[in-house]
């Protein structure tokens, strides 16, 4: 699956993911309106509005970058109706051709990942029949567990050829208060960085791993040594754009290759109409809004690693 | 939350928790056959199955525990289908008077972890509405991603009167991989666990804080220094008797006013009748089997605990 990933990425010249994490304030307040009318103001209406609302970016997007990260915490927040909005968000977006990880940050001990790796990522048998539940590409693993809390995932990614991000530095202020610690004088995100690194060996594709790594843009000097570090490690960046990270911090998170890593932006980009500056585009455009923002991002960090490249 | 949780405990002398983690290969033959006839043998089929064995144990053992501890790993398995099993498991669950311990091991960067925290302990509001999503009682959380991934879940907690056990050491063989590093001396999950107690001042009950503590059954000794560092925090106990926990050990975890701790068993439960000492009662009967392990479980716990105690 990373090669799949890669060769998208190459394609349209652009390393970065679109994060589906809507937020009832992000949606336009003419498509709240004809969910609500629909369905009620109610789990199953906020739903519809979030379902419209990512169609419309989806459709407005689509043919500019090669994936999508939609997080899943933003549809459980609205129970099994937002899960449905989850569901079909992902099938839609495997419809228009476009990668799926699912941010899950999923992680547990042996059987129980096992079970979230099937229902994620692969199939589950039942009777003599197999059945893909939520069928994403890649998901976004937390390491927490050790090993065994990993392996099962990736025993899923070789079966299946499906990727995972496993968290390593996260993008939050307070990541450093466990992940920073010192152990043997190196920080636990090392540790963790150099397994993530190990894991991958498993399952390789053509030169990168189907085991990737989460690294904040907010860390641009942490990003550079875990990028030395997992020379083969794909890395999946956010924080970029409303956390705070910037283009310029970017580049160390590539390989000299011009690959290695996707950058996401979420709000950046959904609720880029609520911006001062694509303003201009209002509310009903909000879409269009998108569509610009995800140009203005391509053409940011396409800008930044040709400077990189140029001075290498 | 805590307080009605040790109230339970106190009332029925049973500081047990049956963890629902249904796996198809526990199911028994007929009920697989009467859902599989009604709905396929489909994702709609094995979820229906599963709510059905779900209810007969709970039917069976309410009376004799506080509470349960769905994984939801085992309902995302079957996808939408799984999750509607999950949601109506936890709601039977609380109209028989349990308290649900969802098992969700969730956490994320801040305005993320904000999303699970409302949609499983709190409500979402849309328009001027509040609703409820899972509506559990309690989840367990991951906390790699420091204080900001875990005060969203302890902020619900106070306004909800909700609780969450926090991993801290994990019964997994393989947990000591990153929670067993030494930094400056001490192990990580030490760490963890001082600062989960740090937590727990905000949002205390009577006398045990709603922020609890993940302790595996199968690091007794580690259970031993947990329970000192972390004096007004409530340890779930999971890996006991399938995965090796023995009930001598889990004196460890209790404080010497005999509270401080319950323990869980998910396959020893829920499967009994698949093992040796439960094979008199039959697949028929499995739910019967159930409620027996549970008898056996409480009674084996608590003969450890009046040892113990007549020891101090």
């Amino acid at each position: 699956m990373i090669d799949q990933l890669i060769n998208k990425i190459e394609t349209l010249n652009a390393p970065v993911v679109v994060g589906l994490d809507p937020m009832l304030s992000y949606i336009p307040k003419h498509i709240q309106k004809t969910a609500f009318d629909q369905y009620g103001e109610n789990l199953e209406g906020a739903s519809e509005a979030i379902w419209q609302f990512n169609k419309a970016i989806i459709d407005a997007t689509y043919d500019l970058i090669p994936a999508v990260k939609p997080q899943i915490a933003m549809y459980e927040l609205f129970g099994m109706e937002g899960l449905k909005a989850f569901h079909k968000t992902c099938a839609y977006c495997k419809e228009k051709g476009l990668i799926v990880i699912g941010d899950i940050k999923r992680g547990d001990i042996g059987s129980t990942s096992g079970a979230y790796a099937l229902g994620h990522l692969g199939k589950v048998k039942i009777g003599n029949q197999y059945h893909a539940s939520f069928n994403e590409d890649f998901v976004t693993v937390n390491p927490y567990l050790g090993s065994d809390g990993v392996q099962p995932f990736i025993d899923i990614c070789k079966e299946e050829n499906k990727g995972i991000f496993v968290l390593v530095k996260t993008s939050n202020p307070s990541s450093g208060e466990f992940q920073d610690q010192l152990i043997n004088g190196k920080p636990l995100y090392e540790m963790v960085g150099e397994q993530v690194a190990a894991w991958g060996e498993q399952c390789m594709g053509d030169t990168y791993s189907n085991v990737g790594a989460v690294v904040g843009a907010t860390y641009p000097e942490t990003g550079k040594i875990l990028r030395k570090l997992m020379p083969k490690t794909y890395i999946l960046v956010p924080g970029y754009g409303a956390q705070g990270g910037k283009a310029e911090d970017l580049v160390h998170y590539f390989n000299p290759d011009g690959l290695g890593a996707i950058v996401n932006s979420s709000r950046g980009i959904i609720a880029a109409y609520q911006q001062e500056q694509y303003a201009r585009f209002g509310e009903e455009n909000f879409a269009e809004a998108s569509r610009q923002a995800v140009l203005d991002m391509i053409s940011d960090i396409g800008r930044e690693l040709r400077r990189e490249s140029r001075r290498l």
